[in-house]
C-alpha cells in the first residue's frame, strides 16, 4: 500500500505543490496572529485530499481554466475551519501529532481564525461568481456544523443507531468531498451526468473515508495516529465498530462494552478487551466492508468518463482511501 | 428620547412584525437543539436594527418585491452567530438580562450553533443570485472575525490607541451596517450613487451605534444595561472613552487608571473612581461628540433622497442609536 501512495504522489505532484502555494498565497489575513493560528492548522502536514480531489474531478470534467488551484482552497479553509472548531468541540490533545490550536492560543482564538477561515472560503467561492457554486458552499456548512452538532447530541449514547451515525458522517464529511467534486464540474461548466457522476464518487470517497478514519482508532498505535488512540471513545463518540459490535454482542458482552464507554478513563487493559470484542463481533470487519462498498461505488461512477491518467489517479486514490494507515 | 423611541416603533411596526416572522421561517434546522440555541440568541429582545436599515434603505432606494425581508434575516443571523462566538471569546455571564448561551449549553454548542447562523446567513445570501451580494457579506464575515480577533489581541493594552479602536470597530460592528445598506441597494438595482450614499449612512450608523454602545458600559447601571456594569473593562477590553482620557490624563492619573484596568477585580469603589477620571479628562464627552459627528454625516447622506417618510424614519432611528438608553 506505500507503493500505491507513492505512485499517487508523483502523479500529483505537480498539483500538490501548486495547491500548496494557492494555500498560503489565498489566506490574506492583515493580523500576524490569524496567519500563525491558521498556519498551524493548514500547513501541519494534511493530506490535501479534498482540494486534489476538486482539481482532478475539474480535469476530468473538462476545465481549461487558470483558477482550478484557488477554488480547490475552498474545501482546504474550509476544512481547517472545523478542525479548529472541533478540536475545542472534542476536547482533543493532538492533532497530527501535535498540540491542538487551542491548547496553544486559547478557545477564543481558535474558534475567531476558525470563523475566518470559514469566510475566507466562502470569499473565494463568491469570487467565481457563479449563485450555484455559492449556494453549494453554503450549503456545506450548514450541513457541516449540523453533522457535529448531531454528534454532539448523541456523544456517548450506546443507542446510536447505525443509521444515524451514516446521517452524523454524511453531513460532517462527506458532503465536503461531494462538494468539492460537484463544484468542479460547475466552473468546467460539464453536462448534468458529468456532474451528477464526480458528486457520487466525492459523496462516496467522504463515506468511506470517515469510516477508515473512524478505523483508525482501533486499528492503529499512537505514534502512527498522531492523537491518542481510543480518543474517540475517550470523547464519548461512537463510531460504526463500536455500533455494530454493541448490536451483534450477547447481552453480557454487551454490558461489559457499555461499561467501558462509559468510563471515560478506561485503562488500557479495558481498551484491548474493547477492541477484542469488537473483533468478535464483526465491528471492525463490517466498517471495512461498508467502507468497500462505497469505495466500489465511487469507482464506479467514473465509468462515465473515457479511461485516462486522470480518472485512473481517482481510482487509486479511492483504493488508497481505503487502506491509508494514517 | 422615549417617546423618539415610540415614535419610531409606530413607523416600523409592520416591518418589525414581518422581520420577526422572517427570522424564524428561514432559520430551517433539523435539529430541535439548533432552533433552541439560536431561539434563545434570536429571540430576547433583540432591536433588529440590522434587519430594519436593510428594510429601509432597500425603500429608500426604491424597492419593490417582495425577498426584503427575508434577506434582512441575513443581517441578524450573522449578528446573533458573532454575538454566540463573542460571548465565548469575552467569558461574559449576562446578554440583554438572560444568562449567556454557553453557560447554559456549553462551549461547544455555541461554538456550532453559531456556524451554522453564520452558514444559514451565507446560504440566504447566495439565494439573491448576485454575486455581488454573495461577496459582499462573505467579505463581511471575513471582516467580523478579523476585527474581534484585533480586539482580543489587544485586551487589557493601555496603549491601544484611538485609530486602533476604530479600526476594530469599523470591522467588528460598522462594516455589518454598512452591508445590510448596501446590499437594499444591490437589490433594488440603485444607482451607484444612492448605492453609496446608504452605505455611508450604515458605516457611520454602525461607527456611532458602537460608540453608544461602549459608552453605555460607563454610564449605566446593571438593570439597565442587562449585563455587569463594567463588564468591558473586567474583560479588559478599552473604549473610546477609557483610550481618550488615558491620553489626556496627567501622569498621577493614567497611573491610578491603569492599576484599576490592570486589576480584573476591581471593586465599585474603583470603578466610581474611574468613571470621575474618565468624566474629568472629557473621555465620555469626547466619545459622545465622535458618535454625534458620525450620525451627523450618516444623517447628510440621506439628503441624495428626496424627503419621505422613510428617509424621515431613517433620520430618526440616527438619532436614536446616539441617545439610547438600552
Amino acid at each position: 500500500m506505500k507503493d500505491l501512495k507513492r505512485e499517487i504522489l508523483s502523479m500529483v505532484e505537480k498539483d500538490l505543490k501548486e495547491i500548496e502555494i494557492a494555500l498560503s498565497d489565498n489566506l490574506n489575513p492583515y493580523l500576524n496572529l490569524v496567519s500563525d493560528v491558521a498556519g498551524h492548522i493548514l500547513f501541519a502536514g494534511g493530506k490535501r485530499l479534498r482540494p486534489l480531489l476538486m482539481v482532478l474531478s475539474a480535469r476530468i470534467c473538462g476545465y481549461k481554466g487558470r483558477y482550478d488551484k484557488i477554488f480547490s482552497t475552498i474545501f482546504e479553509y474550509l476544512h481547517a475551519a472545523t478542525l479548529l472548531h472541533d478540536d475545542l468541540v472534542d476536547g482533543a490533545n493532538l492533532r497530527r501529532g501535535k498540540p491542538v490550536a487551542n491548547s496553544i492560543w486559547g478557545n477564543s482564538t481558535a474558534v475567531l481564525v476558525g470563523d475566518f477561515l470559514l469566510a475566507r472560503g466562502l470569499s473565494i467561492a463568491a469570487a467565481t461568481g457563479k449563485p450555484k457554486v455559492i449556494k453549494i458552499i453554503a450549503g456545506i456548512t450548514e450541513d457541516m456544523s449540523q453533522g457535529e452538532i448531531h454528534q454532539l447530541i448523541r456523544k456517548g449514547s450506546p443507542d446510536l443507531t447505525e443509521e444515524e451515525y451514516m446521517e452524523i458522517i454524511r453531513r460532517k464529511t462527506a458532503v465536503l468531498f461531494e462538494g468539492a467534486c460537484r463544484i468542479s464540474a460547475c466552473i468546467a461548466n460539464a453536462p448534468k451526468r458529468e456532474e451528477r457522476a464526480v458528486s457520487e464518487y466525492g459523496y462516496n470517497m467522504g463515506m468511506a473515508f470517515q469510516m477508515a478514519d473512524d478505523l483508525l482508532d482501533y486499528t492503529l498505535d499512537t505514534g502512527a495516529l498522531g492523537k491518542e488512540v481510543g480518543a474517540d471513545l475517550k470523547e464519548g463518540k461512537l463510531t460504526l465498530p463500536v455500533i455494530y459490535a454493541l448490536k451483534e454482542a450477547d447481552r453480557n458482552d454487551r454490558l461489559r462494552m457499555e461499561a467501558i464507554i462509559k468510563n471515560k478513563n478506561f485503562p488500557a487493559r479495558d481498551f484491548k478487551l474493547l477492541i477484542r470484542l469488537l473483533e468478535k463481533y464483526g465491528g471492525i470487519e463490517y466498517t471495512k466492508e461498508s467502507a468497500k462498498n462505497h469505495i466500489e461505488k465511487a469507482k464506479k461512477t467514473l465509468l462515465v468518463f473515457k479511461p485516462s491518467k486522470t480518472r485512473r489517479i481517482l481510482e487509486y486514490i479511492a483504493d488508497y482511501a481505503l487502506s491509508r494507515k494514517t
